[in-house]
């Protein structure tokens, strides 16, 4: 690191502005100067630094996203969306995968910290204090994607309770009584999606004067894997059961499967609904009906916030989408 | 950054070489001092960053892994396999989706080159030679994952060709000598999987004597959506099919969700077998007979290598991990 940008310059007979306009990436130049540019400084090892970047413009162009996970569809389909916004503002997103681990979660924020990201997105994750004190002292922008808080953070969330009581209402129109709700764990619900989802599938029996019995709620985790255990145990317990709501679309992918290997036919002997409304719905024996919640628009949204909290420094305001029901061919009337 | 080392060590009261191992995490010091130092430094806004700490022990601790899609089991197989041997070995993975873009790719190495990563994954992306040059200049080791190249680059790869075999083998011996194979886009193939894979399907029917007719396979691309769109093509132009070989898993459950829709009975009336055994298969309905070609242990190989070439800057071998048959539901005797 000891040159410096004017000996880039020097050695490669342009000025020292032309050097910062290609390490800004700002054109006003030719190609053949940018690669005579970029030699040199490989050959000095002058490095562009994001640091030093970030020092000329304030800026890296870079914001980081963290996950619980790589394997779901719906984070896949957040990171999918946020990174399109990113692109067309020419930014780069940082994936880090936490495993909604805390000492992981930390890892990478500190790993953020260092490379002065402009800002930050956290998506389906419990923002724990120790996660707020650390970005409050990292001093950028954040936005939580499908998560509540009860710290002063800006958020994009799906109205769950509301899309739940949609779901459960669709079933119960379609003339089932005895509905079955499997579920994410309530100790460890993630980022809040799970209370809300439960609440509003009592809330639609009550409302149609149908008797809540908590026994027809099953608590498992969101896995695929979660849904054909859950399915089995919850079967066991209420054997009559004609119609299940399954808090998301994984679930309701295992609980597809668990039927299939009981020899019980959707929607012929029991319906099934999911939610998220994952791209994989639409493929699975029976096509799965499920709650639209706009994902793409989510992720596209919570981006949206970050980066103009980045360029204006400004806040935003909290924004709840809308939810939509997708019919297939997993529930019929009863 | 007018602060430096010093001053941080000054005003938290400990001695340089304390806050240096603060800043590289090697321990010694009691959660308190820590805290003090972390202070401190956000105080005097001294920043203890990845490029200094690089500096001073010529590692970030963080690797990149470009990928050219978030949205397939695949990758996030393989990315979840790099993670976890990274977190072992205390590194973070910089994850970056560049959507086999030639641009977004480009932009993403110059990321990775100003993060000043130690080493990088690329994952089922053709090295171009625009990327290899880039990555030459950045010095950093490089590793293939499920990807050949023509540039002498390590790499970890399955037999694709005979992995094709045991499928199409596997067909055979199940009576079936109306074989059809649905296959990527041989013009675009993603990193040299498809060729050898078309190739071990033709191998395997000429070794059983069946006549190789190309209009036996339909070339498309590489998603569910892929798959049902190539099975109606396939059996508009071939009705007398009994038995399909999907090159990947997803176009084999577009080829599930396609006989569901037009009525066709798995396996009763069409065998299918896809290849990769991703988590899916085993909750399709019927569960789809795959070939695991063990992503996770090649995501494991590849991150070995890359640690190792970190470690000790020497050179490693290229690495051919093997493949199984793994026997579900979607295949009878013919």
């Amino acid at each position: 690191m000891a040159y410096t940008i004017r000996d880039v310059a020097k050695k490669a007979n342009v000025s020292t502005a032309t050097v910062s306009r290609i390490l800004n990436d700002l054109g006003g130049y030719s190609d053949k100067t940018k690669m005579k540019v970029l030699d040199v400084i490989q050959e000095l090892e002058y490095f562009p630094s994001g640091i030093a970047r970030g020092l000329t413009n304030n800026r890296t162009h870079t914001i980081g996203v963290l996950v619980p996970n790589l394997t779901s569809s719906l984070i896949a389909e957040f990171l999918t969306g946020i990174e399109s916004v990113a692109h067309k503002v020419g930014s780069s997103v940082i994936v880090c995968h936490t495993e909604s681990q805390g000492i992981k979660t930390m890892k990478y924020l500190q790993l953020l910290h260092e490379k002065r990201i402009d800002g930050l997105i956290i998506a389906s994750t419990v923002l724990k204090e120790e996660y707020y004190d650390y970005i409050v002292k990292m001093n950028v922008p954040l936005v939580l994607l499908s998560a509540y808080s009860e710290f002063p953070v800006p958020y994009v969330i799906a109205n769950d309770h509301q899309a739940a009581y949609s779901a459960t209402k669709h079933l119960i129109q379609n003339g089932h009584s005895k509905l079955g709700m499997i579920s994410g764990n309530k100790e460890e619900w993630i980022a809040g999606n799970t209370i809300p989802r439960v609440e509003g599938f009592k809330r639609a029996l009550s409302d149609f004067n149908i008797p809540i019995d908590d026994r027809c709620i099953e608590y498992g985790r969101f896995s695929i894997e979660d849904g054909v255990k859950s399915l089995r145990k919850l079967l066991n317990r209420n054997p009559d059961l004609t119609a299940i709501f399954a808090e998301n679309d994984e679930i309701g992918i295992g609980v597809l499967s668990a039927a299939f290997e009981l020899g019980i036919s959707v929607p012929k002997d029991i319906s099934v609904i999911g939610m998220d409304d994952i791209n994989l719905c639409k493929f699975m024996n029976p096509p799965l009906s499920s709650i639209s919640l706009s994902h793409n628009e989510m992720a596209e949204e919570a981006a949206g916030m970050i980066f103009k909290m980045i360029e204006s420094g400004s806040k935003v305001e909290n924004s709840i989408l809308g939810h939509q029901l997708v019919e297939r061919q997993s529930v019929r009337s009863h």
